[in-house]
């Protein structure tokens, strides 16, 4: 058997967002240039979305922002649901703290981000009620705890369980915070889960949800599915003023329209996380340890330097996490002849 | 002759963002879309179109930013050329002042805009001179003018000549402000100028021009070109903290690249002016009034309701700026056969 | 009759920012200081102070914030009235749009401030009504008009009427907008129009009110004088982040509760306004011509440039405004025998 | 011997902010109180205390901001030093991170505060090296190092050494960091260490300083001081946008005059400090255990519930920090005889 590289061919285990852009959204935006439509959102595409997230999360009214970055999605929603001298509680690990150079801080008007602990890079109860009781409430030299801000699938590939997130939500509600869902992939979870978008979210009593597309397929935009009325509001006027308002937004919503029809967004997530169960299986089965075992399309494994290196050249691109920790993300586009490559570039090399 | 709405079809005059995209820009978002491409901008398309800007610009390292609106192009920049105690200098109907709910203001932390007024809505080097008189210059309680942002084509469709903009520029640069080109149809201009992108930027004195795309034929997004290094720095990372870095940016650099080249953008553009041109001509030889003779794609002409009435009932779109004047905007997208009717119904509703 | 300057004694005429702090402020200051006290407004002065601007203003639970400057107090009055999006309303002249650097902007999160013209430096009900009607409502393009922000007296020293503040709060109040006045020299108005602070303020239709009192004999502070729960509630915290809360608050609270102890804010503002009537009665005599006949403390009048210069020449301190226009400010520590020094000082040099 | 409350009497150990201010400070007011001058900072005690800075300081041109608070001086600092897309390293317990409402956050347009372990709530050079290796410089996903901030005292009454400052200040500057000394009880350090103002700030790498006043003595304001002309010049605006500068800065800048004229700062300091030390010598007697050994003017000591209601209800003012952990602040009003009197208490409770 030949590496991949010796066909010219390389593997993306990088990230999921270097993956391309599935054909049925690509297609979406062509069919959406047919003829003039009204910019900044008032076209029949934009209003088909609506009723499509409607649809799909099975409750009338939902409102939808697309955005051009899970970023802009995240700190928009945060600047919506957190006053400017509150904080939005998050695990330590968040994406929102750790890897969006403070958007949210800056959108919010100077919000504080307030990272805790917990395992496995998710967030419990008792985290939480902790948090709330070293604050002081009420006391203007302390950000008020005001958002909860969950992050599932983690940056770690954890993912929260459907009654973890409504425990979690039935804390924050009980002090008044209100509940936002970092789903950059949020398909996978709920793939993993085999739940319903409703379920995983507003009936588990969360209020606005960071709606990831890009990292499963996406083209050029995420979005902000809201299902908060005042949230809503102020979003209407904070995405403008942010700049986040794109002016041909048919394009925008045409592409997020076809991700939520017919499932595409199920099955481009199914096919990632079985490509994902697939490599773990091969692992296992090459006795290499993992650091965690993936609930989605990411793991973290131990693989010592040389046999890191002999997979690169080998053709596989992947990132390093530490001398002897890789990290693979599987994509909508990774197929079963990848992993099988991959696979047996690490037998070759253990050999 | 019938009127277009006979034909089941409507003429669109109302806005230009309201065209379709050039299919060149949707096939160069497809060709991008083959295999993975490192996220946020790590892609060779968007190396690529920072090599055709430097080339189209005719300098070398021209820093090229896409972003998803040209609110987003002309806040940012401004946020990264005038401090927040600054003010921006700008025509009184300027864009940024009227029709970006206060976004520079808010991505640049508190800047104030200080609308100057001028004829044909364009600013003069009198203007100019008399903002810096009434300035207590180093006075704490006074916005210092920091910037100068010209608008070119203007909202009403006037544009600078550029000498014009070289001496505002040095004025400008006289008392150390700095330069910024909102040129949401910047392509318009150039092609009624008759002169190179570079004669109308960095070699009259502008420092960052807010590249249009979206007004002609773009597809999801505009682009900010800066000339100027310190404001580059600050750039890659206002971008992101403001959620303004697409992830897979290689869609959006292919776009961008496609519009440059070749000089697709300036064969757009002609288009629209000429077709602007051939509307005037008609409503010359109509008889109907001019607000202001169009240097680009855009004219506001006096129609009396029942004529404009008519006009709308015949299947045209535009919109009404006042009981007797209506504004027409033309995109690459209309066609001779357009104005002709659009004309032909004008000349039997006077008959 | 000798010059002041020939007693080695000038005559403060620049401003009333320029005079000395009232004795009983002092006296408040020094009797505060009497133990210890809990910190950030814990302390019984602050209690003190508010139960004294209840009376004052005949309201129960009147909520003051001591703040270290007028900008504070309007920066952060508009800060909690209007969203970050909105538009506060003020005229062309008003010194939040003029003087302050954009200090509203920066704590309301980019809000805009919106110069509207209008006669004698006021506001009239029909340019608030044209600027509504030039409002795009609801368009999230434009920032909406959200607060009307009166300033009385204004910076040219005119006052509201009782009922012209009433008529433009229910102007403004139709259309949801609430209501501040900025009250730099709020006593000066009161006490010209003999009306009481409740009837000129909250019975007229006004939220919030920047309490001037640094004008008017102050020494290191004014105050936000607040009407509406829920910018007091928001003033709580919006006070802290901005580091407007003083940790031994007492000394602040101690001032302004003697500042309207026993009508002493009156009786400062009356003595300011009787000096300032005693001159212009005098300027009359003299056919000096005033280009605004004052209502407070304040005088515009043209002096030609050898007279100013005689004027400064013989120890009067006061501003230029232009070639032949000057300013005189009276404040509460002008007396009468000033005011007939620079008489004695005019007539000698008209002789 | 008698409690201090049977003589009405009660001591005042919960925080020295909340003391009662020097009289040589309000001597200092009242002096200040002769005749008229400018607004603002146009005065000649301004310019006296930045004299008197520079001399205190041992460098010429040092800028002196008077401010309401230690929030206002630690925020505008920052906002001064850091980036809005910058982070500030600073020990997880620093007052700025735990006890400011974000203030650096809003006043810094969204810049991060990084919370840094560190044994004794002090940073080590250690922690800020392994906090620049987990920073990925240049990448704009994360907010950039750009200043780091020590506090000395620390908000648990620790103290830095000046070479521990200097090594701090060199590993920050080592990689372009700029370095700000939160030094809201800065004389009680300067006491403790014996050494001058120069050596612990400017000589050991420190470019602006929080100068603490209010809780050595002080009346309405705390200052920042400035060794870095570029922050100065930003400082001259940004006070000024936020609503920090004082109107009749004359009454403030007299204070702080006073406070560092003829070492009154130290003098002031050195009393609390030594009450402390009488304070735990008779704690060490009782054999009360001290949670942390003191620097300065605080200590945390072990008592059992009951032994502390007995304190308190003998008359004595102190905050409880967990079921038997309570805290002592000594000020500079604070006595030997009040010492005296509390170990009593104990004395008498523990027989």
């Amino acid at each position: 058997m030949n590496d991949p590289a010796d066909a010219g061919h390389r593997i993306e285990l990088r990230s999921d967002n270097a993956a391309g852009a599935a054909p049925e959204l690509l297609a979406a935006v062509a069919g959406a240039n047919t003829g003039s439509a009204l910019a900044y959102g008032g076209d029949e595409w934009t209003r088909r979305l609506e009723a499509r997230a409607s649809e799909v999360f099975e409750r009338p009214g939902v409102r939808v922002f697309p955005v051009v970055s899970g970023t802009a999605a995240n700190a928009l929603s945060l600047s919506a649901l957190c006053p400017p001298w509150g904080a939005v509680l998050c695990h330590e690990s968040a994406h929102i703290l750790r890897s969006e150079c403070g958007a949210s801080s800056m959108l919010g008007g100077g919000l504080q981000l307030r990272g805790l602990p917990g395992p496995d890079t998710k967030l419990t109860v008792d985290a939480v009620h902790a948090a709330f009781a070293s604050t002081n409430w009420g006391d203007n030299h302390h950000a008020q705890p005001s958002v909860l801000s969950l992050t599932s699938p983690t940056d770690l590939g954890a993912i929260y369980q459907v009654d973890e997130v409504a425990e979690l939500a039935a804390a924050a509600r009980e002090r008044g915070l209100r509940v936002h869902l970092d789903g950059a992939r949020l398909a996978n979870a709920l793939v993993a889960l085999g739940c319903s978008a409703a379920e995983l979210t507003w009936r588990a009593g969360v209020d606005v949800v960071s709606l990831g597309a890009l990292k499963n397929g996406g083209l050029s935009c995420d979005a902000i599915v809201c299902f908060d009325d005042a949230a809503a509001a102020e979003l209407h006027y904070r995405t403008k003023r942010s700049g986040h308002v794109a002016s041909k937004m048919r394009f925008q919503s045409a592409q997020l329209d076809a991700y939520l029809a017919d499932g595409l967004w199920l099955r481009l997530a199914a096919s990632a996380n079985a490509t994902m169960a697939r490599l773990t299986a091969g692992l296992d089965r090459l006795g290499v340890e993992l650091v965690v075992r993936p609930a989605v399309n990411m793991v973290f494994a131990r693989l010592d330097g040389p046999t890191a290196d002999a997979l690169a050249a080998a053709g596989v691109d992947f990132y390093r996490m530490g001398p002897d920790t890789v990290r693979f993300v599987t994509s909508w586009q990774t197929t079963p002849e990848d992993i099988d490559a991959v696979l047996a570039v690490l037998e070759r090399h253990r050999a």
